[in-house]
């Protein structure tokens, strides 16, 4: 097995479930952090800020501080800031994004933006979708967090950001250009975060659609992780298969 | 020109455009009462009632009751009542639409439904988009009452019902049943109303994709006028004509 030099890592799936840590996490952050090698959490939830989630991280034993973590919602800020650093947004979110999206500078707006910006709102309404869709009539570029069409919860599987995107998508007949996973576009800003490049950074996941496709096309190596959503029986039926598999990360040797 | 016994008239571009009448419009259907020729207004507007939709033709000087007023919402709450008369439905939509169902005896319920009925619903929420897609995964019946991705408005296009149920349909991979035009169910549903057969009846509109589309699709006449959306340009290019057409309604002559 290769030696690499950072490590992407999924969270719900991989490190937890809900709210429950899975087992073999903590140890295996913990080797990571004795072999000196970087990590960052990588998480297509836009909702939450990096400091809730590293809060999350630790009380369950995994070592994190908010500069571990990576959210679609950061990833779109600093996509949207590579694009035009003087953007005016106007965005359709939670705390997560515009906190990401103020923290790279960039201005929210009502009115006269270049950039509809859309994450995962659980406030949507009516007048807020009209906006977005007169706005992106009106020529403003369209970016979503992610694609994920459902979130899973102790209810069952609710609406997720790509489903609620599909409002302004529908009605517009325009694409967005969605950030998350399984996009090529947050592991780009990811590498950038962590400071390594594509061939010396490995994606770790459970979820084969978005974490192993997010690194099949940012052209990083991949370790798929059996303890999330896509069951191991799926393994054989996977057109491109994972760099690596395990059951649990127990299982994965760290060089 | 053939003598029908029943006319199917659209509303916005053939009756008149948001709040204007359209000049030519009152004279056609008095002519229509004069030869007691049966008409029913067709319309995918599934937030208002008949009452709300009989008062501002009145008022346009368009003579019609109640009666003359068929919605999406009331062709929608007849397809229910048909496959199934005791139909418990999950309804996320306005008054129109909750109105028309309890008119059909059908009974509205947050719980245990075995329809999931969609209209247009300004006060749209997360959470009611969330029970709604749960109780479709959970094998609910879903239904539409029409596909209409942007309604005309004086602020511009704003998302239709069609881009709404999108949510849905997107979240849970399932397709809903759409009830108005293009469809041929609100046709049929409006035939039955009007108690003439298809081949006696001529659909009246505007717009060649709802409008004409329907009566295309239902086997229905049409006669399309080019006082709305589909510009007169566009003629040559419709792939299938519409029986008539005419500039405005005073060139039709009513047999």
């Amino acid at each position: 097995m290769k030696q690499y030099k950072g490590f992407l890592i999924d969270l719900d799936g991989t490190m937890y479930r809900g709210n429950e840590v899975i087992e073999e996490a903590p140890a295996f952050v913990n080797t990571l952090r004795e072999k000196q090698i970087p990590y960052l959490f990588l998480t297509n939830n836009s909702s939450k800020t990096p400091e809730v989630v590293s809060n999350k991280l630790n009380q369950m034993g995994i070592h994190s501080t908010p500069d571990h973590v990576f959210t679609s919602s950061m990833a779109t800020a600093k996509y949207i800031k590579h694009k035009q650093p003087d953007a005016r947004c106007y965005v359709i979110g939670e705390i997560g994004l515009f906190t990401a999206l103020e923290r790279e500078g960039l201005t929210i707006t009502e009115s006269e933006c270049d950039f509809v910006v859309m994450g995962m709102d659980r406030d949507i309404s009516y007048e807020k979708l009209a906006k977005a869709c007169l706005a992106v009539r009106n020529g403003a570029k369209f970016v979503s967090t992610n694609s994920d069409i459902a979130v899973p919860t102790e209810h069952g599987l609710l609406p997720g950001n790509g489903s609620l995107t599909s409002v302004v998508t529908v009605s517009t007949g325009k694409e967005p250009t969605f950030i998350g996973k399984p996009e090529a576009i947050i592991m780009k800003e990811a590498l950038s975060v962590l400071g390594t490049k594509s061939d010396d950074t490995v994606v770790v996941g459970d979820n084969y659609d978005t974490d192993i496709q997010a690194g099949i096309n940012a052209g990083i190596d991949t370790l798929m992780v059996f303890t999330g959503l896509t069951p191991y029986e799926e393994l054989p039926n996977l057109k491109t298969k994972p760099t690596y598999h395990v059951k649990n990360l127990s299982e994965f040797d760290v060089k």
